[in-house]
């Protein structure tokens, strides 16, 4: 059968066996198993949302209020911007979907650092895109810019904090950097970390309402999968001036989150005293994490996000220290897929911490293979 | 901003209050509210969906498993397929989307009934994809192959049961259409509504694997959202050849189901009793339906769904009564919006529908308008 040329360059997604069972393959009891590997928050959601959550459990049979009208009141208040100005995604992944059926057609271009979230190239290649990135690990707004002028662009992608690196751009660089962009290109600010930057630095916080009101061609990107602990509900957002706002929904499914989604995330939004305590803790857990980096010589990327990146050169190698820890248990992300000799470990709790230290020291001790 | 040309030609979807609002509006208690507009199974779900989803509502902050493997395993047994003859939605709307994204590119077309489920040509024209449609209120397989002939379709589409009507095609009908089409068209066979067709006329019955078995160009849909009672947990799947799966996956974002709906649908799949209970009720209900059109004159198509389809030509306006239902608040669909004048009620409780018939029976003897 003839498939869309576009698809035929794209890579099959081979899914594997979920991770914790290739651990329990090594013997591992499933309460011993250490998960630091998709920068979920350790203190799951507020226990509100999950008592919410069963409250409402009988409701899974209704389709979802598909105007999204409790959250998106709760949303508009919160940022201080108009419903029209809103779009709310499964995960914000998917409004990056739609701001790439929206823009991307015929030979377009996205602009993105080398070292970012991988979705956006991905997306854009699912429409012919071609992928154009700013070399090095830090977003480099100068190189970018030089690329912006060469090849023009019709996305350009921000992430602020970066992930997989967990650093990030002072807000006003971001701002300066987008004045020099011309309208018609949209730039896509993705904020998926931005309640772990701005508690730890004002400098890099982004209010969304701000930045769209100064940028008519700006979209930024906020979830409810990092702080607010509801990575497996699928539900973000995107924010950005009525007009972008009103293309986007043209390629909204109905129904796009789910009925509990919707309730998690209504109850998540009003507990920010779960979300401060989750993250003052992962702030207060990544000192130990600084501290074990320092006293075995690992630069450890400074972060401001709820996971840290420790660069292994000149002392191991990613994938090998990946391995290991998982046969003990310990999942985390090697990062060589990314082209970094790198690994991105999740800020857990304590004792998970803890143990991660404790088997990280024994393999560094032991030496590489 | 300049967009995608295609989605210029889009309608912007404007989600309007939730209809449990407007009702309320009219001074109607919410218990009072009769929801017979959407196909949910008014049973809900099976308890123990309820029970597994909040015994499990603390694992929201975990990313799904992205393999779903218990749920993959557990429809390959249900159906007798293999693993890579599966894919898994959000809701099976999504596989319409993924199905119209890997073949609809360069004035591609796609052929339909005329009255039929509306996300087909909704997603095609995201695609910029030309919609033919077959006349008539039934699919009258002998003009869509005329058609299929004149135009060459990229995607036909056949839904059976066909909602909004009710109706269905003889599966050996389907089969012998089937057969008559090249192998580089896809043939969508929508079964949304199988479980019920299945139950009432083994005639009507499709097995997806033996379907898939004898055409390689078959994607054969299925969902959660009607006879499982999970319509808000957005979750379906396809069933086609590995070739067809195989392109699909490409365009599937990574985790796009949530980690509830997983459990809710692998909860819901084990529990035929349940569903068995549901559908069974369901056609006893219908006949207090079919005996109410009869005394009043309504043509009434004759159903192999959890809805029926009143035709109101001769007697009143649909849009007139759906309104006039509304606010006495008891929700049905008006089919006014396909070119029919006629509405669908979703089979409810037995009090439910007893509401129904006492409003309807007033707003008949009272006349129109």
């Amino acid at each position: 059968m003839k498939f869309n040329p576009v698809i035929e360059h794209l890579k099959v997604y081979e899914p594997g066996k979920p991770i914790e069972l290739v651990v329990r393959e090594f013997g591992i009891d499933p309460k011993d198993i250490v998960k630091l590997a998709s920068n979920e928050n350790p203190y799951g959601c507020s226990p509100k949302v999950t008592q919410a959550v069963q409250e409402s459990a009988h409701l899974m049979y209704r389709y979802p209020d598909d105007s999204m009208m409790a959250l998106k009141a709760g949303l508009c208040e919160r940022f201080g911007i108009d419903d029209d100005q809103l779009i709310i995604g499964a995960g914000s992944d998917q409004v990056i979907e739609f701001a790439c059926h929206a823009k991307l057609y015929g030979g377009a271009k996205i602009l993105q650092s080398e070292i970012t979230f991988a979705m956006y190239q991905i997306y854009a290649a699912q429409c012919g895109a071609t992928v154009i990135k700013s070399p090095g690990i830090a977003h480099d707004l100068d190189a970018m810019y030089a690329l912006y002028k060469e090849h023009e662009p019709e996305i350009i992608f921000i992430c602020a904090p970066n992930n997989p690196t967990g650093d990030s751009l002072d807000r006003i660089d971001i701002e300066n950097f987008i004045e020099r962009i011309d309208h018609d290109t949209l730039v896509v600010v993705d904020g998926a970390y931005q309640e772990y930057a701005a508690f730890k630095d004002p400098n890099k916080a982004i209010d969304p309402a701000a930045l769209i009101q100064k940028f008519p061609h700006v979209l930024y990107l906020g979830t409810f999968s990092k702080a607010y602990g509801l990575g497996g509900m699928r539900i973000g957002y995107g924010i950005g001036s009525t007009e972008i706002i009103r293309s986007l929904y043209k390629l909204r499914p109905p129904f796009n989150v789910t009925t509990l989604s919707l309730v998690a995330a209504e109850v998540a939004l009003n507990d920010q005293e779960f979300v401060t305590m989750a993250i003052e803790d992962c702030f207060k857990q990544m000192e130990d994490y600084k501290a074990f980096a320092l006293e075995h010589q690992i630069e450890a990327i400074e972060s401001y996000t709820n996971f840290i990146t420790y660069r292994l050169d000149g002392i191991t190698d990613s994938t090998y220290i990946a391995d290991a820890l998982l046969r003990q248990g310990i999942i985390v992300r090697d990062l060589k897929g990314y082209g970094l000799n790198a690994i991105r470990i999740t800020i857990g709790k304590a004792e998970e911490n803890q143990r991660f230290f404790n088997v990280m020291k024994q393999l560094l001790n032991s030496g590489q293979e």
